[in-house]
């Protein structure tokens, strides 16, 4: 997986911040993840099909999740419940279809979406097969740190070597 | 969802044991699934996307989950490493994988997987967006007890109101 291909990604969670959140996210840098992934409270993830076959993970403390979601519905919220299940799912499903758009230059089909998955807990971790690579990109934000994780295989692809 | 769209995955868990574990599946009903699934130690999930939108849950006590890597690579598995995430990935990949074929008749171009992910922990539940429900389903067999989750929504339906 070339780095090039988080762009989109990052671009997305960008945006998302800029236009849903009215805040700005902050990339801390790019690095591979190396093992599982059990460093925060909630993880939403959603499954990339089609040429791109992968997964797009956010990953948050607590109270990032529950000012994201909060300031996405202008209300505040201090109890982790379905209401904020639902608005995770609908910011990870967000910044996967708006990076799908993004991703077009690399396939020649568009990626297609799964159902997004919130996995909430004290103790886990969210592992991946071992010979598919994990891009991690950590941010910060006014609303608090949190992680932007994604990995996937290219099967066709269009002009570029993978 | 209708509860007959469950049956190509439940028939492939079936098909799943008898070619890859020489053993036998039974499965104990199928029912909705409500609230977070947070019962197993360890879930393995894929997604679905194109004409059905979803994901395919299996999850596993521990000792299931070792028992059925065990199986399938011809040892015995006692504690739970990349080769066992790796095994589980692959299992529920290729419940996904012949799921597809056996759902062809439902839709006109074929669903499209993303890549596995396994969830692992002492202390977690895996949640859905409210409007999404999942059906699930209780299996027994001699590598131990497991169920089925599965959740999609289906876009555009060959012949068949939803």
């Amino acid at each position: 997986m070339k780095v090039e291909y988080i762009n989109p990604f990052i671009q997305s969670v960008c945006d998302l911040f800029d236009t849903m959140l009215s805040s700005k996210a902050t990339r801390c840098g790019v690095g591979l993840a190396n093992g599982g992934l059990n460093t925060r409270d909630i993880v939403a993830i959603i499954g990339l099909s089609g040429e791109a076959r992968g997964m797009v993970a956010l990953s948050f403390p607590t109270q990032t999740a529950l000012a994201m979601v909060g300031r996405m519905l202008g209300t505040e919220l201090h109890i982790v419940d379905e209401t904020v299940y639902d608005g995770l799912a609908e910011l990870v499903n967000m910044v996967a279809g708006s990076s799908k758009a993004k991703f077009a230059s690399f396939v020649s089909t568009p990626i297609e979406l799964s159902l997004p998955t919130v996995i909430r807990g004290s103790d886990f971790s969210v592992n991946h097969p071992s010979k598919a690579t994990w891009l991690d990109v950590p941010f910060t934000s006014d609303l608090g740190t949190f992680n932007l994780r994604v990995t996937f295989e290219l099967n066709r692809v269009k002009g570029v070597t993978v």
